[in-house]
């Protein structure tokens, strides 16, 4: 533990859980450690590195689970009630990690505690209840197997509060489905990276939390204050994200050529004017979603009847969701992914993860690579919902072929052969999200290089700043103060890339929404006043890049390299239609600027890893020992 | 010129004369440029590099002479009346800069300008008359040779015009004595790297400026509060520097061994108490001085009767004047010392380098290395105020031996020859402030790497942050959380003096006085204030890096390299009594916290100038075509 200063400042706890021997610790940090590790992937980083060692089994005992707010969760200002976890990924087999929001973060943190060590391995299945400073491993027996409604249901029951706030598994992390995320609130997850199976292999079901204590604050006026101007920002700002979700976009991404469409081989789908969050809004919806304290409701609820049966208690599909069962797989049946979403959600999976997998098969179908007798006589085409549907089901319960795509497509590629891993669309073993490089080439570096691979949360999103950088905008608080092509890969291009991604991963230690309609430095206003730190931008941004070095470490000591900083093949051939015709990510400008990156970043070349002087300038200098 | 974006924002205006040809134009650099290049050492490097090819003579018409306040210069807000100025240096031969408090530089903006490019070189003496926008190249024969009291009311009488401020050099800078300063309102010193000979090389013998216009404010509320703030705070916080001006410190630097003696031969002067900021108080002091709209008053006002008659007009000794002509010098004779100020203030020198020169030459003739058939008679002995005061004003007037000191303290040694450089205390050619290294030996880092060599305005006084880091310094809101011992030159000591030197040169950038009772924050909201940008911390310590990268690159173009970032091998050295007796700065250590430096800076390690990567990531990628 971090002991190495005087106790004052921000105070928190951090509970520790062996489920190997049922032991509950308590350590609580100086001031100084959360300064410098903040929360969520920073911290958990930290851990990771310091207490589970290389080559341990992702799905063993030897892996820990780290659930973690970040210093500013759970205070009464919309866009902070995010949660982040993490854990060696049994899909990559190397750096794991994942965000939500939801209800169950602020809960943890109004129950007194900004991070759970989960370590070792239950004999039977449990769940953990918190209360406040009162913690219990309790049998979970009954719930194990059940979808993830009725197990929140009963645990509610059981503790006799409807109040209580749990995150879980489903049966899909239960059977150690590598896909599998976990849920906050049944509707917010963590889906990345596998964390749900890592959960799973704990035997551990779910964490059930009742926190009664409001999270002290240092100036309360200001973040008051800070409060109220988002409520008044976000009405205009994020209207479109209230009135229509996170697909609120959707069509303009099909317009820009950059709509993810069967496995990555287009960028316009015919169909896409069928599954826009207006198309949801005007037809399935029936309420909108919130996270604690947020005023935007940017999430779903949508319902369907019979034969879909799709209950608004699992919340609807976002736009990552609709894109990765809708034109992902040539399937315009919007109800049908609505479907896809819930079995999601009721099993515990990772809708893009999922989604990328089912396009992966359908492409190895169609291209005769994979045949009815591989697919228990599915009919693997682009579009149809049915399969789709089927398909989900099937990778939740790991029955017939969905146990071979339950291992994630690489995974699933290497047992196909055939040539196929050239149609797994994933980046060190983990599926792309609905985001097309090829019409933002920045994002194509962002996938090579996120600890997590294909991944948009750790990423740029760079159309953003493609035709101009209004005098307010947050990323001139940065000196970026010129807009870049999209296509472009220049150092130029590249600094803000880094300057932007550094933002992103510290937005995954603040646990800040992304979606937040505030500028950098009222975000860094905000921290000062919750914590009474004089902090700054220039403080939180090293977070953020202290959190990615950390992580880039923890990769490259499982043996990750630079030649594992690649994205598909295909990304680097050009679409032969649309916006993006004949613009292919060229190996040659995304290789410079890889050097580029690296070496901005205080990276060597060729281990592509932070050099012990820039571990030392982020101070993190004892995480030099772990690079051989 | 840079005119890549659209007007708006910050506006104003930059002047450029040309003494050859007395051609005056205009030039409106866009907000982008502001926002990029701030003012001060960055602005002027922008043009330098831009402008001045490598290798021309320093003191030939080919040299520019760039004055260059910052964008915040000028407003009602204590400290933030300085200003700065650069040339290619006669003294080192590559980057020289100097900055100066006062009103001249509040002036210059308030007549609306930014900055002034003065090039080629005039036939015959002149100087600049700037009323607003009215600019007028006048003959100044009837004040050349004039001391600068005498001419600065000359020039006002002949404006008519008592309110008109003048910067100006003296008789020393007229002569090209290469340790020539340029002085705002008398006092006020821009002393280092020679820029007096620079000007007295174009017959420019001063400036004289009436603005008439207030500066802009975005926010003038928030200016107002920031101002209100920082009187209320410097009450406090500088009542010792109101009290005892900048040598409130000198008795502790004394107990501390690290007051610079005897031409650093020791850290501790036996007669330090007569040459206190206390002792001035008691004696010769007669009122306070003060720069634009500064309520420390920290400029002291003395005056000394016969046979010394030393005029209040001249100020009075700051604490680098009362070291250099006193401890450094042996000589405890306040009176002299402060007739020693005077002289360098009617001729135009730098006190630090003057005082410098006579320790060295003290110690030369103390070793036999000078007879007194070398000086003219004068008997060079420590604590000879008589010999020092006289050989003072031979050197201002390139007398006798007082010629061989005018070349500065390097190029007099190799003169002397006999071994006498290594008595020369100085780096890159200039001689060292009245700041001793084996008592913090950051600070000889600092040295060693600083674009002018021996200088403290570029610099770390890591004193500051030796004991504890309470909860509001301002190098918290860096996340530098922890003190380091002053001898420590560990990844982590260099990682704070990385930070702390990059806000030092964002000081010369936005003219900030160093004595700024602000957070680091408070200033990045007040230039907020000012321009209305979205600006930040980050945002404005990228500012003070760039600044820093383009002089590095202006030295490599000069053909400075990683052998000229050394200090004298005398600080390698041990004192033999005193706090720091037997702690010499370790020469392993030191190279090593070099090349540390390098690597965290994004430097070549050889080549000891930044990557094209590290330029590019600054946002000046068109300096990399400088490094051949």
């Amino acid at each position: 533990m971090a002991a190495e200063t005087k106790k004052g400042g921000y105070t928190g706890k951090i509970l520790r859980v062996n489920l190997s021997n049922s032991k509950v610790s308590v350590e609580q940090p100086e001031d100084h450690f959360y300064r410098t590790y903040f929360g969520g992937t920073a911290l958990i980083a930290y851990y990771l590195l310091k207490e589970v060692a290389p080559g341990i089994d992702p799905l063993g005992p030897d892996n820990k689970l780290i659930f973690s707010s970040g210093v500013i969760t759970g205070i009464p200002v919309g866009c902070s009630g995010r949660n982040g976890v993490g854990a060696k990924s049994p899909l990559t087999g190397g750096w794991g990690d994942g965000q939500a929001g939801g209800f169950w973060g602020a809960e943890l943190k109004r129950a007194g505690w900004d991070a759970i060590i989960i370590e070792g391995k239950s004999e039977n299945p449990v769940y953990i209840w918190i209360n406040d400073d009162k913690v219990e491993i309790r049998d979970a027996s009954k719930i194990w197997g059940k979808l993830t409604l009725d197990a929140e249901r009963a645990i509610q029951e059981e503790l006799g509060d409807k109040q209580v706030r749990v995150a879980q598994i489903g049966p899909a992390g239960e059977k150690l489905v590598r896909t599998a995320g976990i849920c906050n609130d049944i509707s917010h997850f963590y889906g990345r990276c596998g964390t749900g199976a890592v959960m799973g292999s704990k035997k551990l079901r779910a964490i059930a939390v009742r926190g009664h204590n409001a999270v002290p604050l240092a100036d309360p006026d200001k973040v008051s204050e800070i409060s109220k101007m988002l409520i008044e920002v976000a009405k205009v700002a994020s209207k479109g994200m209230t009135d229509y979700g996170t697909s609120a976009g959707l069509g303009m991404l099909n317009a820009g050529g950059i709509l993810p469409t069967k496995n990555f081989q287009e960028g316009q789908f015919d169909g896409f004017e069928d599954i826009t969050g207006q198309k949801m809004a005007e037809t399935i919806l029936v309420n909108r979603g919130t996270c604690y304290h947020c005023p935007i409701r940017c999430k779903r609820e949508v319902e369907v009847g019979p034969p879909y049966n799709v209950d608004p208690a699992y919340g609807g599909p976002e736009y990552e969701t609709l894109a990765s069962f809708g034109s992902l797989c040539g399937n315009n049946d919007l109800k049908s992914i609505a479907k896809c979403n819930q079995i999601c959600g009721a099993y515990g999976l990772d809708t893009i993860e999922v989604g990328n997998s089912i396009a992966f098969a359908i492409e190895c179908y169609e291209r005769g690579l994979l045949t009815n007798s591989d697919t228990g006589g599915l009919e693997l085409t682009w579009g149809n919902a049915d399969a789709i549907m089927t398909l989900t089901e099937m990778i939740a319960k790991r029955e017939g072929f969905g146990d071979v795509l339950a291992e994630g497509t690489k995974r699933a590629a290497e047992k196909i052969g055939k040539g196929a891993i050239q149609y797994a669309m994933q980046v060190k073993g983990q599926e792309l999200p609905m985001h097309e490089p090829r019409g933002k080439v920045a994002l194509g570096l962002g996938y090579a290089v996120s600890p997590t691979g294909g991944d948009h949360m750790h990423n740029i999103h760079d159309t953003m700043f493609a035709a101009e950088i209004p005098p307010m905008m947050a990323i001139r608080s940065l000196g970026v103060l010129e807009p870049l092509s999209v296509y472009d890969l220049s150092p130029a291009k590249v600094r803000m890339f880094k300057y932007f991604v550094d933002w992103r991963h510290f937005q995954n230690c603040g646990l800040i929404c992304m979606f937040a309609p505030l500028g950098y430095q009222q975000v860094a206003d905000l921290v000062g006043a919750v914590t009474g730190w004089n902090t700054s931008l220039f403080e939180l941004l090293k977070v953020g890049e202290r959190a990615n070095a950390l992580m880039r470490v923890f990769n490259y000591r499982e043996g990750f390299r630079r030649a594992d900083d690649a994205i598909p093949e295909r990304l680097h051939s050009a679409f032969n239609s649309g916006p993006n015709k004949d613009k292919p990510i060229d190996h040659d400008e995304f290789n410079n600027a890889l050097t580029t990156y690296y070496k901005m970043s205080g990276w060597d070349t060729e281990k592509a890893v932070p050099t012990a002087e820039k571990l030392a300038e982020l101070g993190v200098d004892w995480a030099a020992s772990e690079i051989k």
